[in-house]
């Protein structure tokens, strides 16, 4: 178990560098209520089993378990709602690894970029291409996006 | 990812014979709907994450993967419903081990015993121990005894 201390922001996709790396990944979720979530994340060469606890703050509980790249395709044929599909933009900032997500499909539109850190208090300038912070809102939730997709919003 | 067939019966437990073996657990769920379920169980030495999907017939999707005692622990706090308590039976009877469950707490009086077959159409004669088949019967399912426990039922 770890605690995934992490800030969320929307990206003006405009002024995004070049990313240093790209994995496509496809999600999604087996549950994705506010307290508790079951994510089955995929890319082109590994799949993971994640669960996360309530956010508190910036900060909950996440447990991580790779598993077989077959079983992924399968459990997300379990998934309550369609699979979330996005290119993740790894973009290293003055030493600190920025993952910024150019979504697709239903989510087409939508680019966030989360950051981890190491507690709650860290200080961190934002790169000039954050618009505005998003940490806490639901709806920037993959898993709300999973059932929420971007082009339904008004 | 594995297939599952198992049959479920009610048990007789004054004719139950001495078990070949006892194991103590705790289980509860992250997801408990009919249509695809997370489960964590914890006994005094392993633990797992299990996810099934629909049940068709005896058979239903299976994926189950080790993970820490520790992890386990944590988990169980983060389920929708209170765990359900069981001490499983092992009793070995014409080369079929059968998995008898003796549940306690809140499902204290309940005792269902389980069969795994290599197929559906597997002919095997009940123990004398066996009252009556509960297979596909949902209320016996642990996912639906963790929202309603045995005592609860009329």
């Amino acid at each position: 178990m770890a605690i995934e201390i992490e800030r969320k922001f929307l990206v003006d996709e405009d002024l995004l560098p070049t990313a240093d790396a790209k994995i496509a990944m496809v999600q999604a979720y087996l549950q994705a209520d506010p307290e508790r979530t079951v994510r089955v994340r995929l890319t082109d060469d590994s799949a993971f089993l994640t669960i996360k606890g309530k956010l508190v703050g910036f900060s909950r509980k996440e447990f991580e378990y790779p598993i077989p790249v077959e079983d992924a395709r399968e459990l997300l044929e379990l998934a309550i709602y369609p699979p979330v599909e996005k290119v993740r933009h790894l973009i290293w900032v003055d030493g600190r690894k920025w993952e910024v997500d150019v979504f697709s499909g239903a989510n087409l539109g939508l680019v966030l970029a989360e950051l981890e850190l190491p507690n709650e208090n860290e200080q961190v300038d934002w790169p000039s291409w954050i618009k505005s912070e998003v940490t806490g809102q639901v709806k920037y939730h993959n898993s709300y996006l999973s059932q929420h997709p971007y082009r339904d919003w008004k």
